[in-house]
């Protein structure tokens, strides 16, 4: 099968070397479960996504859908995709058997879904909200709701969406004012407009069922008021067939840089009667559902970025060895043969950055994917609190990071393709665009910076922050045993040391009295601890590889050798960058926000 | 008039306080102009950049040009924005007045153009190249090629192409493979095949003057046996009346990622009999010539990437201040009113740092065309000499450093959008993807490394750059007499000392043999030594700032403290960056240039 999703021997070393997903079929959940079971789930979504994704990924975007007699209007190839991958059963991979589900784990469940987002990230859009609109409802939601929606979402009869944000409440959902009056028979009339809903129309199944978020009569102001709302677009009837088509309308489409193949629409709820909704889980605890989800969500949107940038990689690297271009430096006869472009350092320079974003963000979301599991079926109440709070001191690192390295890794596949990369014949001008998204939404990279350094670092009074860098700190010692990777280990060293200091720095600034000024900095904050914490994954992989070069591991030597050139790579060029990153925040600087108004 | 392509205060300022513009008024070709008549030609490029190419920018985006019945067919605003600005005599405005020219300063000229490029960078572009096509010309033609085609198109009468490219030669021009054969009348017959060519078809003038590089037949091979060539679409008599259609046929267009509104062609030459073409100065000497003219057009790129990078920040600027969403850290009261985006930290850093990059690539580009005039005109040969040297230094820098760092500009643009930023209804997303193509066009990024490292540094044994430092050094000087920028000139002198070891050692190593060694890292030398570069034009900023606050300037105090505060921004978030990569250059780092294929 040929492809240029992902290099399937990363992505075993990455499950079963260095993550060693196989240990967490210990737990009961995952008993009938083998690595050939996992694997041949794998393998499965790989094929589905190089031959029924990747064919018209270019086309979704070229031909985006259309609003055309109050109907959205799309290539017929994004349906037949989807029918395929319905019938894989593969939307339903992390679920339950009972449910119709695979119990494949996290990192294998996600993995899945990630294929098809390299593949074709526009088309995999409805099945990605599908399947995140399910989960919620499986999470919160009723029996009932359960089984009369939610299945038949895992099935693929009915698609979701996700109705959060709204025309004057973006980032700040506290002030979002759809509401939501309670009726006799215990159900709901909804009223308002919602932006930004992927997937909010079309005719790819037989219903759509929305997640909204609205306020009730009695709710509190902010977000404390917010309550979750199963709004299908089709009423269902009790036996399960459907019913009338509720006030639910198509009010337009958004046109987008990328993601093209993904609509994006504007829904008015309740412009007649009121939509009819139904409350999942309990009042005024809507975000706080939304919210728990929200780190496997937000792990989804990371590795969405990883597999984007992953496939630029793979396609920049195939052109840099089939293009011919220039000759080596220092070669002085014009008429010697051109060179294939992979010979040129510089180009060699590109390609190596790429790989080190690309399997660092990889092994950055496996390492959340493993922690999802840890945390629901550890042996020890301890080990799952542990695992739980690692997970959320790292989710907004996980949901950033890649969205700004692997976008940098998709505008150097641009730059390695040439004039050629610019043009719409060839394939990574659309990652470009398309992961350009991935700073922006399920969280800007602001709003996950003060979710970091705001909440998350001090959680528990800072033990999950000391829990991971205790962990880095333990990589490092054994980095330290081998001498190929003693220089790594002491920048890695270095680059926690500068961040500790920040981080006290801040805290004590903080503590001090001044929130504002302490946080000025949380976004440089976020990537500073980005970096130091795919650092640590960098140091983790050339350790694995050294295991493997010593014999234990199934790759060959160059892979392993390129693992320990990308580490090195990572230590030498990313991580010293931490130092002066860190020198700010330590110096809690205020240039910015000192900033006045008219001072621009 | 209402428009956000530039600040007219910061213009004023830097053309007018930091570059002192008008001391190029002393030279005798300026003798008739004053700063009034500078100011007229501004302000009559910028009415027509706002009222006559803005408005249709984003038509041209959205429904580029087609080929249809082997014609160009566009949009009818872009002819009409062409019609108005043939009209102003602006194509023409740094060309002699006896060519019908303005013979305005550098500066001046550059700026004129950059404002339309901020404005529509895809109609800009018909404009743009027909003037260095006649540039070209007038600079290597003969007086019959001076008057018959150049005087033409400096009327805007015909349009003008550059024709470099070809599909297996794209870097490596001296692979080239258009061949001219001489006829008995002295004419030539080119046949070959070009790619990307700009504008190369369409209905927007009378004729169109294709600038080509080809082979003549005893051409030795590589870049010594390139000669010029003009070819025009349709044939010019003797009386300057069109004659017959040449042998140059449209082969198809090219559709990019962005600049959509500019045609970008293939053109195939001699599809028959050859196409009638005459050599533009001596035989073999055509890439020389080129070249001659390269540091003008460079200029042209970086000052576009800026302009593009300008626009995007006043509209995020714009957005900053109307948007209302959220509420400043510590405030709990979730009835209390949303406050303007601007209010929030992080939107100022991201504002602030666009600041630093557009104000900086402006003050950088300037410096550039100060340059120009100094080469040409200053009193002795000696100063002449001396700026001829620092520009030609400087031309990677100015034409790379705007396209990485106006482009971070454009992306943080959108992101002060948030999703709004994404969605084609704004235009900061179009900013951002016009702009990609400047890192890639006229030398990439790793081609400009290439020529700092490897040629321009050690040009007259390095006398240029030392040159250039001992300016920086001044600066620092001058910096330290004012307690508010000594920190600020500290920072700047660490860069200069980390940047001198760097070169040394590269030097030490390229001296020891292995050239392909000390280039390995060229791309970010060239990165690390523009941030130094414009590290410096801050600083200078700031000196002019302080004089400015002490009364000696023409703008408000606001003004200047914000001058004050984007050079510490640069100083303090920018500066540190040139250090660590300064180390690793001082390393001669061979980490990428090691990488083997197969360890991809």
């Amino acid at each position: 099968m040929q492809q240029k999703i992902v290099n399937p021997g990363d992505l075993a070393f990455q499950l079963y070397e260095l993550h060693d997903v196989e240990s967490v079929l210990r737990f009961d959940r995952y008993a009938d479960h083998s690595r050939e079971t996992l694997q041949a789930a794998l393998d499965l979504a790989l094929k589905v996504a190089a031959e029924e994704f990747a064919p018209h990924a270019r086309l979704v975007d070229e031909e985006e859908p259309t609003f055309e007699n109050g109907r959205v209007e799309m290539r017929p190839e994004v349906r037949k995709a989807l029918d395929v991958l319905k019938g894989t059963g593969l939307m339903a991979a992390s679920q339950d058997y009972e449910r119709g589900g695979m119990q494949l784990p996290a990192a294998v469940a996600q993995m899945c879904v990630g294929m098809l987002k390299g593949a074709n990230v526009g088309t995999q859009g409805y099945a990605g909200l599908t399947i995140a609109a399910a989960n919620l409802i499986l999470a919160h939601g009723s029996d009932e709701q359960k089984s009369r929606y939610a299945e038949q979402m895992l099935a693929g009869r009915f698609f979701g969406t996700m109705c959060l944000t709204e025309p004057h409440a973006g980032s700040s959902l506290g002030d979002l004012r759809t509401r939501a009056e309670p009726r006799a028979d215990g159900s709901y009339r909804l009223f308002g407009n919602k932006i930004y809903i992927s997937g909010g129309d079309h005719e790819l199944s037989d219903n759509i069922v929305h997640m909204v978020l609205a306020r009730l009569p009695d709710a509190p102001a902010g977000v404390k008021g917010i309550s979750l709302f199963l709004v299908p677009k089709i009423l269902v009837n009790e036996d399960g067939s459907l019913g009338e088509r509720n006030d639910v309308a198509l009010a337009g489409l958004i046109h987008k840089m990328g993601y093209r193949g993904t609509t994006s629409t504007m829904l008015n709820f309740g412009e007649k009667d009121g939509a009819v909704g139904y409350l999942v889980g309990q009042p005024h605890q809507g975000l706080a559902a939304m919210f728990h989800m929200m780190n496997e969500a937000r792990i989804g949107v990371g590795l969405g970025s990883v597999m984007l940038g992953y496939t630029g990689y793979l396609h920049a690297l195939d052109y840099a060895r089939e293009r011919r271009q220039g000759r080596p430096v220092g070669e002085k006869d014009p008429q010697s043969p051109q060179v294939p472009l992979i010979r040129h350092a510089d180009i060699r320079r590109m390609l190596l950055a790429q790989k080190a974003y690309v399997e660092g963000g990889l092994a950055l979301c496996l390492q959340g994917a493993m922690l999802v599991d840890e945390k629901k079926f550890a042996e020890t109440g301890e080990q799952r609190e542990l695992a739980a709070g690692l997970l959320d001191l790292l989710t907004p690192v996980i949901k950033s990071w890649p969205s700004r390295y692997c976008l940098e890794a998709n505008s150097l596949a641009i730059q390695v393709h040439g004039g050629y990369g610019y043009t719409r014949e060839y394939p990574v001008e659309q990652f470009y665009r398309d992961n350009r998204l991935n700073p922006i939404h399920e969280g800007t990279h602001g709003i996950q910076g003060l979710d970091l350094l705001g909440r998350k670092v001090s959680l528990a009074g800072g033990r999950f922050y000391q829990a991971l860098m205790d962990r880095i700190e333990t990589s490092i010692g054994e980095a330290r045993q081998h001498p190929r990777l003693t220089d790594n280990a002491d920048r890695l060293e270095r680059a926690v040391r500068a961040m500790a200091e920040a981080t006290d720095a801040i805290n004590a600034e903080k503590s001090g009295g001044d929130k504002e000024q302490a946080l000025a900095n949380a976004t440089l904050y976020l990537d500073a601890f980005g970096q130091l914490v795919v650092g640590w994954l960098w140091l983790r992989q050339g350790i694995r590889a050294l295991a493997g070069l010593a014999g234990d591991g199934e790759q060959t030597a160059g892979f392993y050798e390129g693992k320990l050139r990308a580490c090195d790579y990572f230590a030498r060029y990313e991580l010293p960058g931490v130092l002066h990153t860190a020198e700010l925040l330590k110096a809690v600087d205020t240039t910015a926000l000192n900033m006045a108004d008219e001072e621009f």
